[in-house]
């Protein structure tokens, strides 16, 4: 570490690397909520010239001069964030930045990086000194300039250093707690995000199925726009909920219709989505709900293969004539499911990597700022500030009598819609995970079974402990290993 | 490479390392059935006298030191196989012979080998001129030695060269055909292996649920066990409905009652399945079946999940009364649509890594040998051999029309099970991935417009070309992008 760079001490609370649409966005929410200037760099000056022309007179600076750049930043500690693309942007800026900074000094990843990244760079700027934390950032664009919910996740010291440049700038929840807190050590913000987006994924489709069979019914999409702005103005209550009451309002500009008819029915879906996905395959924790979510976006790319099908559609569907009030009921039910499935990836990962996330504080943030925001999680945090170590929130009052109630009309819902030949995969995973985890004995005990026969991976019994094989090719009896 | 060992030339076609069981059987499978001894190596010289003493009469050669093994092989090239631990034993090996070896000799590693590690091998074999295979083999310790399946990848050059080792000792299938095939350059092998074990995952979940419903109808284990039998008997034959309706009808050892009874319900799912699900999910690729497969897997083992629950149980379960011709029909629907999801991520894999996977040579040696063995094989092998290029050998007749027949009633068992509180996820799933891809819309669209207005992601349209973005914090109008 070259220290003679060090030796100037500027006044910036905090340096920002990268003046894309989120870095400027934080930066002059940062400007307008923290004492002193903000520091920006970027290697284009041309960048930084138009960053500062369009709005240097909110409280910004700017540098396309490396160590220029750091000497404007106050010390003890420095703090720098990178809003640049996730990957080699990421890794290329810390290591530029490394050997400006002194032990101690704090380098914020804001990027949208995955996980094992974030977990690679802890442990790598650890050996230099350099506290990094990995940073999930929700609420787009508009979230960042007026309040983000932010997810930091690093070493436990560095809370004191950040809370007070983090806290001003956070969306506020209803009762006015900012939404940032430390997710935990390691890569648990990075992983938290990812969590929060699988989550997001869920939902998105849970809206879509509900709308769906909504439509089944004969309603228009405004008709089911008007339902799901009722749904948000009762026990539903989200900004998904919402967006989508305002999205299906939307007029087609070109045709005067309504937009959602036009609109193309393909989505991808390999980001934080597939990352989610991936971790619970890895973690061995059920995100079917998640994953019917990740599928369905695959299959409605999936063009040659819808192609094939063309025309082929089973004269089943007529009618799905459902009552909305059922409807909600069931789509209430599937999106506890989801988020509940989500957290327990997260309690589960966090056990697992030794990050020690507090699911409390993590729900408490998602209360305002990011996409999943949603009324019921005042309760949600609730429930894991009385019992942190609960392996499901849903299984406690209130939630518990809540999807007790809910449960037969998810039930309902989804075969009726199956019968109807409206596809709602992520509605029949959430009751079909349910009904498992309510099922006294599942039939899980058959596949162990065949296992032992086919492949000799032997079973447990319920009557006795160890592990047991049957000699099937020979005389049949019990072997106990 | 030290050519001064390579000196000596024996007559061994192919050497083994491992003595394991499987290494052990697949050398005694190799001595019956190709011309000269087969050259087993193991570092622990007991290891080697064991295996002599027991097996030593049936054409085997044993060393414990590496050069002697080597010096054992007939060149032109030298064919060794590994049947050592995936990991690192793997790459130890090939470490410890690739000195002793010459140019165009041929390492098979024959464990279960996660394909990422064997295109990093096959890639680093390839500089040092050898030809590095990675083969999946299947049908447990039975298979080997009697005939397993075998599904080598590597480089197209090999074929000529394993195929008279390889032939030999494969399963046949009932025309004679023996199952191995090249499955294609690169890691194709193990990667064809992995997809096969997700279908297993799949098709083991389906007949489990296919057993709750049925015992939810009253019957007994036995009674079930000798429908599978029935099934077997006709358009279903399969090895696991044979293995189910074998295993349902033992009797337990120690209480004298079904042993079906006794069986512990818990499931772990960390291997193939999952790495299934993660390559489905990096690839793009919807297999809903096998994820919900693996994820009731593991929910099943979330232990302190299911004991919040105890008790909370839905009274709607009474009895599941269904006919079994139907559920028959539901359970064939949702095996072909999982051996299709299967079957698709194996051809998009295969485009993304370049590897040129035959689907129909892989479905041939499907047939025998391997736990996924099925009657029905036979003439999905004609479909692909005929329509090379088809996205999906489900659209294509005689499947099209069994699947239009069965998909009534795979929606009326799932729709039926769920409400009688009898988890069907992956009956489930098969139903609303076939509802997806026959719907003429999708909606995904709503999905589309959602991510439109709180990420600014744009949107597609039916009716134009390009992407577009309502300015909705604006006026509203629609912005080409």
């Amino acid at each position: 570490m070259d220290t003679s760079t060090n030796k100037t001490t500027g006044a910036a609370p905090i340096g920002i690397v990268g003046t894309g649409v989120m870095g400027a966005s934080l930066a002059r929410n940062l400007a307008r909520n923290v004492d002193g200037e903000v520091a920006m760099y970027d290697l284009d000056q041309t960048k930084i010239d138009a960053l500062l022309a369009a709005h240097g007179d909110e409280g910004l600076i700017g540098f396309s001069d490396l160590p220029d750049f750091v000497a404007a930043l106050r010390t003890s500690p420095r703090v720098i964030l990178l809003m640049v693309p996730a990957g080699g942007p990421v890794d290329a800026a810390i290591g530029s930045l490394t050997p400006l900074l002194g032990e101690g000094d704090i380098i914020i990843d804001g990027g949208n990086s995955h996980y094992p990244d974030t977990e690679r760079r802890y442990a790598s700027c650890a050996e230099n000194g350099i506290r990094f934390i990995g940073m999930g950032v929700s609420g787009g664009e508009q979230g960042a300039l007026l309040g983000p919910a932010l997810m930091p996740g690093g070493d436990p010291s560095v809370w004191a250093d950040i809370a007070p440049l983090l806290e001003p700038i956070a969306a506020k929840a209803d009762d006015g707690a900012p939404c940032v807190t430390l997710c935990g050590s390691g890569a648990s913000g990075h992983f938290t995000k990812m969590v929060h987006n699988g989550i997001e994924y869920a939902d998105l489709q849970l809206i879509a199925e509900a709308y769906a069979v909504l439509r089944a019914g004969g309603r228009t999409g405004e008709q089911v726009g008007a339902i799901f702005g009722e749904w948000n103005d009762g026990e539903g209550r989200s900004y998904l909920l919402e967006s989508a009451a305002t999205v299906l309002a939307q007029t087609d500009p070109q045709t005067g219709g309504e937009l959602i008819e036009k609109v193309l029915d393909q989505a991808k879906g390999k980001g934080t989505g597939a990352w989610t996905v991936i971790a619970a395959a890895e973690q061995g924790v059920s995100v079917s709900v998640i994953a019917e979510a990740l599928f369905a976006r695959s299959t409605s790319s999936a063009k040659d293969e819808r192609a094939a099908w063309l025309g082929a559609a089973d004269p089943v569907a007529s009618a799905v004539d459902l009552d909305s009030g059922d409807v909600e009921q069931a789509y209430l039910a599937a999106r506890l499911i989801a988020y509940q499935q989500g957290l327990s990836l997260l309690r589960v990962a966090s056990d697992h990597f030794g990050w020690d996330i507090p699911l409390a504080e993590v729900v408490r943030i998602w209360r305002a700022g990011c996409i999943i925001r949603a009324g019921f999680l005042d309760d949600v945090a609730a429930v894991y500030a009385e019992h942190p170590d609960t392996a499901s929130f849903l299984a406690v009052e209130p939630f518990r009598s809540a999807l007790l109630d809910r449960y037969r009309p998810l039930g309902e819902v989804a075969a009726a819609a199956m019968r109807g030949g409206v596809p709602v995969p992520a509605h029949a995973a959430a009751f079909n995970h349910q009904t498992m985890l309510t099922s006294g004995s599942l039939p899980t005990a058959l596949v162990q079974l065949l296992r032992d026969f086919f492949g000799s991976h032997t079973y447990e019994r319920t009557d006795a402990d160890g592990h047991f094989h049957i000699a099937w090719e020979d005389d049949r009896r019990e072997i106990r290993s």
